[in-house]
């Protein structure tokens, strides 16, 4: 993997001396809100891509294992804060294509998330059980809050994490059945809200996109536990007790991932666990309204931003496809065949294309999400998530 | 005014031959998710913006007539297209501090949208009456579609200007009470669907977020015209017809701006023409469910991203003073005063903050949305729009 930017030699030396040395030599000056990320999971790199002229702009290697890796963006979206499987938490500098900084912060950690101010960078642990709070400029560790519960002192995995509006985050304990809101308003000083038994084993977590509901699957049961952030007095609600494995217990080939789930007008598209369906749920009612027939488990279900149409991907055998819903019909308007072992998708932030990796096809495929056309392929060594720069002005991402 | 960068000198002369001349010498290297634009209308120019600090990067001169101007952002943010009122249309380079392009494209003119996929550039003309399409990066001419009617080849006035999934755009004729959407997917042959007597005097439309419904307030009748851009085989129809001027013709001090509609979880917030009064409209009815008095005839009223919050300015006598309404409670949670004649606000693009510019108080307020301390004030030169970068990854503004 070669860096697009180099930043040695004598062109960088001499501009050191004439005031732009910010810059390297062969970097143009460019805004970064069409900027991303593809994370390519086998050799631990990333592509920093431009999706106006779909192309690559650089490699940048070196970040550690990469497999199930996520990204968050820094305020201004010149800094992605890559969050590796074995604890590495990586800042990624697109504009000069290398890392501006690197910590192993934990053992085995599944994600993180920025605050509403772009300050505090949060990963959310496995192994040590927890989460931790970094510096967004120095990756200083300023909180270190362990999921501990019960009498024992146990650390439980936390994930689900997701940022709330006021420096604010939500979690899940997996192994405690429990959901904490932390306040980092002052992170030396973190306010921390327990909401206890609601559930076991929560699975993965995700907050609506206006930061109202945070909303945890459970794994060990049927359900979904809610909590409506606007009124936590009230506490944690259960819904759709229909969801999840249900009945007979069915073989789950790859978790679902909640993270995806797409809110599209009023309604919410989510992956039913272990069987061919997308649940369509009222989120003023918080009730069932459908279910759709889709071609295999799904992963992802991702609402194009208008929500107009909600994107599926699937487990194995079927994760080759990618199947679109009309969201005003309920059914199938086309289904796709992007590549081998799709693992993500991500949409540009008005909607008009999709940029879609396969793993095992070694490539990103991007569509037009009107005509569905295949407007372009680019190379990648085993591609998983992709994150593009809009991401930093989003609630929840 | 001086600009922040200076591009001449010997160290541009230098920089050019190593290579890096794409950056003015002094310019560091940055993002663009966190910068905007402060309109000064009374100079013509406007000021570059950074919403982390909270400082001023530039200020850039010869827009020409910025009453009433508004602005729209480049695909990857660093470049603002200012609409003037002398139908100036400038390209304006947040980077390197200066205007990059600049046309007069109409005689008098009212703003402009940018679509989708960011290549067009359109402004609406209220003479010569009608929208003009041009390339994003170079501001040629690529579509000229005047707003004729009647049997006389009369041109209306065209309103309420906005960008809609699939490079199409709608807007209203004042003069014809007709609405046109247009297909620009090839602007040199533009797909016009028009919709005829939707109601007198339309002065105004927006989006909703998601881009499906085009709303136009009309000034000659009571009462708003509705189309859902997914279903444009049922036309137009009539909502609020308690909206408007209404029984007793009460004087209007300014018109309200309907852009500045708010959508919040399920809810609309929108001003009562003439009235001390938002009103609330149900998205899923269209009926109004509610009225709350605020304190004088409201301007803007606008969302705080995560609907939790709308703020409201109001037209003159009361326009030193912003309220803040609770959606949850319903009721008015506090009452500002940021300065005399405030004439526009803008939320930091996760909403942590709000930028509120008072013309007659040649200044700026920033605060915090949650505690609503003014965290500072930044001078300008009679400050009336403010349009942040992040607006590049919305639809409809």
């Amino acid at each position: 993997m070669s860096r697009l930017l180099p930043v040695f030699g004598a062109a960088w030396l001499l501009s050191m001396t004439i005031g732009c040395a910010a810059t390297p030599a062969n970097s143009p000056l460019r805004g970064t809100g069409d900027l991303g990320i593809v994370i390519e999971r086998a050799s631990g790199s990333v592509q920093v891509v431009d999706t106006t002229r779909r192309t690559r702009l650089a490699s940048i290697a070196g970040l550690g294992d990469l497999s199930h890796a996520s990204a968050v963006y820094s305020r201004d979206g010149r800094y992605a804060y890559v969050f590796g499987r074995d604890g590495g938490l990586s800042k990624v500098d697109l504009l000069a294509g290398r890392i501006a900084h690197r910590i192993v912060q934990g053992g085995n950690s599944i994600g993180g998330a920025i605050s509403q101010d772009g300050r505090l960078v949060v990963a959310q642990n496995y192994e040590p059980g927890g989460i931790k709070a970094f510096d967004a400029d120095t990756l200083e560790l300023l909180a270190d809050i362990p999921s501990t519960y019960g009498t024992e002192g146990k650390r439980s995995k936390v994930v689900g994490l997701a940022d709330l509006p006021g420096n604010r985050f939500a979690y899940a304990l997996f192994d405690a059945g429990e959901i904490w809101v932390v306040d980092l308003a002052d992170p030396r000083k973190p306010g921390i809200t327990r909401f206890k038994d609601i559930g076991l084993q929560p699975y993965d977590g995700l907050v609506t996109p206006d930061g109202r509901y945070y909303l945890a699957g459970l794994f060990g049961e049927d359900g979904v536990a809610m909590i409506d952030l606007w009124r936590p007095e009230l506490g944690t609600r259960r819904i759709l007790d229909g969801y999840g494995r249900g009945e007979e217990k069915l073989p789950v080939y790859k978790m679902p991932h909640l993270r995806g789930w797409a809110v599209a007008g009023r309604n919410a598209y989510l992956p039913a666990i272990g069987r061919h369906e997308v649940l369509v749920v009222d989120t003023d009612t918080w009730q069932e309204v459908r279910r759709i027939a889709v071609k295999g488990q799904p992963v992802f279900v991702m609402a194009r931003p208008d929500g107009r149409q909600v994107w599926v991907n699937f487990a194995f055998p079927d994760n080759s496809w990618v199947q679109v819903i009309d969201t005003l019909s309920g059914s199938i308007s086309t289904s796709l065949e992007p590549g081998k072992a799709v693992l993500h998708l991500e949409f540009t932030p008005r909607g008009e294309n999709v940029w879609i990796s396969s793993r095992d096809d070694h490539r990103v495929a991007i569509y037009d999400t009107a005509s569905f056309a295949l407007l372009g392929q680019l190379p990648a060594d085993s591609p998983s998530g992709i994150f593009f720069a809009a991401r930093a002005a989003r609630i929840g991402f």
